[in-house]
């Protein structure tokens, strides 16, 4: 029997006590402090230790048991699973070697040190998921086995249908509302559908996400870049070009992390209204802010008039493949067909989890856990990087799972991110994110992946990357 | 405390008496035989009344409360659950009633009578997929919750690669299949990759599935008619046309259920070689077969020529929305791009569920399981037509889950089958499903999704809807 409550710190002043010791408990096993084969306390015993109720603990051992971490054996108690290889990716670079070994280039064996696009993929909430996909299999109707309403789940829709208005001020009508497998196919039906109207073009913004043209592509749209100021999307270009769409990022500009100026919003819409064109809102991280009031969707304003694309992939995983896609109600037809099309629906049982996990608050209660563990990781990324880049300006910081550090002019962006990645890092150089040439170099630097004193390490591998840069930065 | 044992027979002879058990218990539930509250036997006391092993009794309970039909309550025992609805679906007419009504129509309440391409979803192994599930959710890697292989996890293709192998005789390298949403996806990502390979035309059998054009049609393919006559598709016929693919279904063809002779597949597979021409495999219905050898796909005969399409959604259940896609290797990029391009790929944690299905033996148990419902289904709905309807001819009963009922020249079976479904039966007219014009008239009736008694009964719905007729027909 081994004594973890040694090893486990909490911050009783935060909330999430049970997140907390998760994270404790697994960075334990991870790091091999505690070793497989341990048999833990009982949920009882630990909670006295730790001066915790006991639901509490017991919540943390059932996500680890969840994540196959722990082994809860009846009338054996709870142990440490045997090492499968499912922790080895987490394993931290071995500090006192790579400080010994001569340059300060410091490896992260896992190779996404500083990744941005993905949450931690270690707080995937198993325990609480595998019980609302118990639940929905248990509830599910025969009927619910037989092929569904192409758009996805009713009960699905009108769930998020809630959610979205609740979190994002949407105003979503559940038929307006077709569940997608992740945002990508919420793209390419959108794609499909502008195509078949006859569109040739949409407007992508300039800087913006490369891998999201592909699906643009695929259906025959050429994507036109528009550019992006300090304001966000700038709807004068737009207005300029003529186009009959634009994908746009107003919450957390991608990658800036500009938020949309109310008067260009106005404008954004305005343009929509007199010309036709269809706004394509990408709502890629909205659910994560830290420093500010949140910004309610620009669908919720006009829902007539844009086309709101969400996921679960932030807030969750990547690996669900859960998305979403609320279009204007002329749009719905056409929509549907598209959808129908491509696979006629998507997989109902996971479908029905997820509205279970919504229905009960679940997702919620994720989504302020994570929260918090990624503010923390924000905090802890600023931070070294005040302290390692002094000289870098950092931008973007108020909400989203990435910020920007935008470099003095002439350094070689592309350059330090190939040295980085060779170091396990993988920030994305600005300049590979804009189609039209000119602007500062920069790297998008992403946070939720890594704990924070990774964060810190992948930092000060960076700097020691750079050239020496001349002046202090500032944060805006 | 009741005793079901009375409500029980069971057919010793037959294999697989926790299906037996479990359908037993299932329909005096539906039924109201077994009242919501109603305390069961222990699994001990059940199966000493009924001699039984105990884990026969315990596999049928086990099935029952994922199915939300019964509930084990800790201490409690196991009762029957409250009616949520959930039961609702399958409750059978009122025979009393109906044959007391004057005219000899019998409405099938559920709508679903004599359905074709779906199978029972009362039957979807709920048990079986929860605890495949959780396995999955236990042993999955934190990296497999990220954005995976477009193709498909991995694992999941290693065990669908062995299985293809060993039930259908496939020839598939893992690398060279794709796992999509559904069989529907597959046509999409292979009419997506023949368009942007320049092809606008895409052969079809005639007659043949209806729904099915609409994934070409989406993809700017145009579908043309190529007849099918005794032994399957004719080639001949389709090498006049010049096309650069044919969408074929070899081994039991739609709907009339001929398996394409041996000479023909030869044929087939020396057009595809001599002008490039890619078959496309609709492996829809395969796995059931009951009174003939299995007849291999083509796919095995030559890997590359042929794109092989499966899903799971005969075998499991439709809302899984599991299928797959094997390509020849030239292809291989092209699909794995279209994919992408489509939705990055698909949910993973269900494909390793599916995987564990496989890898464990549970698919192939469930099968043999359904396939023993199955033919005993068949052979109801043989019995009834030769009883009921004596002048059709019955024809493709050897495979599937469906039969092909030719009516005497002069029977309108569109009309019939709109009389039909005003009684609550689903018969599909063949010459709904004809492009070209010409043919006998006719019925696709499934048997799948109706336990034998509804089926028999709808059999006497459908004769009373018909003028009487002349001839005693002849099955082949």
């Amino acid at each position: 029997m081994t004594t973890p409550e040694a090893l486990v710190e909490l911050d009783r002043a935060r909330p999430g006590l049970a997140g907390q010791l998760t994270v404790a408990l697994r960075e334990a096993i991870v790091q091999g402090r505690l070793v497989p084969g341990t048999r833990l306390p009982s949920s009882r015993g630990l909670a006295a230790d730790l001066r915790l109720s006991r639901g509490v603990v017991v919540e943390a051992y059932e996500q680890l048991v969840a994540e196959g971490r722990l082994l809860a054996r009846p009338g054996a108690g709870t142990v440490v699973a045997p090492d499968t290889g499912a922790t080895q990716r987490r394993s931290g670079p071995p500090d006192a070697r790579s400080s010994a070994a001569g340059p300060a280039v410091q490896v992260n064996p896992s190779g996404n040190g500083l990744r941005s696009g993905v949450p931690d993929l270690a707080m995937f909430p198993r325990a609480q998921w595998r019980r609302a996909y118990e639940r929905a299999l248990s509830r599910a109707r025969d009927a619910d086995f037989d092929y569904g309403d192409p758009a996805g789940a009713p009960r699905l829709r009108t769930e998020l249908s809630n959610y979205l208005g609740r979190v994002r001020a949407a105003r979503v009508d559940p038929a307006d509302l077709v569940i997608t497998t992740g945002a990508a196919q919420a793209f390419s039906l959108v794609a499909a559908v502008l195509r078949s109207r006859g569109a040739t073009t949409i407007g992508i913004e300039d800087p913006g996400s490369v891998a999201i043209r592909v699906h643009f592509e695929a259906q025959g749209l050429r994507p036109v870049p528009v550019p992006v100021d300090h304001e966000g999307l700038d709807v004068e270009a737009l207005a300029r070009t003529g186009l009959p769409a634009v994908l746009t990022t107003p919450a957390h500009q991608y990658p800036t992390g500009v938020v949309l100026a109310p008067r260009r919003r106005a404008a954004l819409l305005a343009w929509a209204r007199t010309t036709g064109g269809l706004v394509v809102e990408d709502d890629y991280d909205a659910e994560f802010r830290y420093d500010r009031d949140p910004v309610g969707c620009l669908q919720g304003l006009a829902p007539d008039l844009v086309a709101h694309i969400g996921s679960a992939s932030k807030a969750l995983a990547p690996a669900m493949r859960l998305g979403w896609l609320a279009v204007p109600p002329g749009w719905r037809a056409a929509v549907v067909a598209a959808k129908t099309a491509a696979d006629i629906g998507g997989p109902v049982l996971e479908q029905l989890a997820f509205a279970e996990l919504l229905a009960d608050g679940g997702y919620d209660r994720h989504l302020r856990r994570s929260r918090q563990a990624h503010r923390q990781r924000r905090d802890a990324l600023t931070a070294a990087l005040r302290r390692y880049l002094p000289a870098a300006r950092i931008s973007g910081i108020a909400a989203g799972l990435h910020l920007v550090v935008e470099l003095p002019d002439g350094v070689d962006d592309e350059g330090l991110a190939d040295a980085a990645q060779r170091a396990g890092l993988m920030p994305v150089p600005l300049s590979r994110l804009r189609l039209a040439p000119g602007g500062p170099p920069g790297l998008v630097l992403g946070y939720a992946a890594n704990p924070p004193a990774e964060l810190t390490r992948a930092v000060r591998t960076l700097a020691s990357l750079l050239p020496p840069l001349p002046d202090p930065g500032r944060t805006r």
